[in-house]
């Protein structure tokens, strides 16, 4: 979907690293979560709590999961990661995404 | 008030200048309409249409607005923009802000 209805958004970004990662948390009716985000190109690594579902609405970049290789996922492609873990994006392009915490 | 309930977010993100300018546009359910933005240090000149209020939630900027002097701006601070016409920025520092087009 293009759009989510009857939601929340939080007015104040999340910043990371210095602005060049920044997003806004957005909740749902039913008490889930997603964060809608703004990458400029560089080299970022994230833990999780909860499992998080990366989707990719638009750039470039290679991202390194637990116990994977360096995989390139562009605008379009989306990739799961773990809870209470890390991953590192190789930011290439100015990226879109929208990230889902799952449970 | 710090978040903004029952509205729809477009999950796409509104992306100037490279992405050293995103936005999320937010639609309401009286159809007004806000963008809540992220700016990293640049000059920036955008156009208007509807009059705008740019609240900067976070950050400092110089404001050059239509008739008058540079301003200094900084998060708390608010200011006002005329319909059809174009105002620069001169951020200074990564700037979080929440822009309500007016009618």
């Amino acid at each position: 979907m293009s759009e989510f209805n009857n939601v929340t958004i939080v007015k104040k970004a999340n910043v990371y690293f210095g602005g060049n990662v920044s997003s806004r948390t957005i909740r749902f009716a039913d008490g889930s979560s997603k964060t809608l985000g703004f990458m400029l190109p560089g080299e970022y690594t994230f833990n999780t709590a909860d499992p998080e579902l990366m989707e990719i609405l638009d750039g470039e970049l290679d991202v390194l999961l637990p116990g994977a290789e360096w995989q390139s996922v562009k605008g379009g492609e989306s990739f799961n990661v773990p809870a209470n873990s890390a991953f590192t994006m190789k930011v290439k392009t100015p990226s879109d995404y929208c990230c889902s915490f799952l449970k």
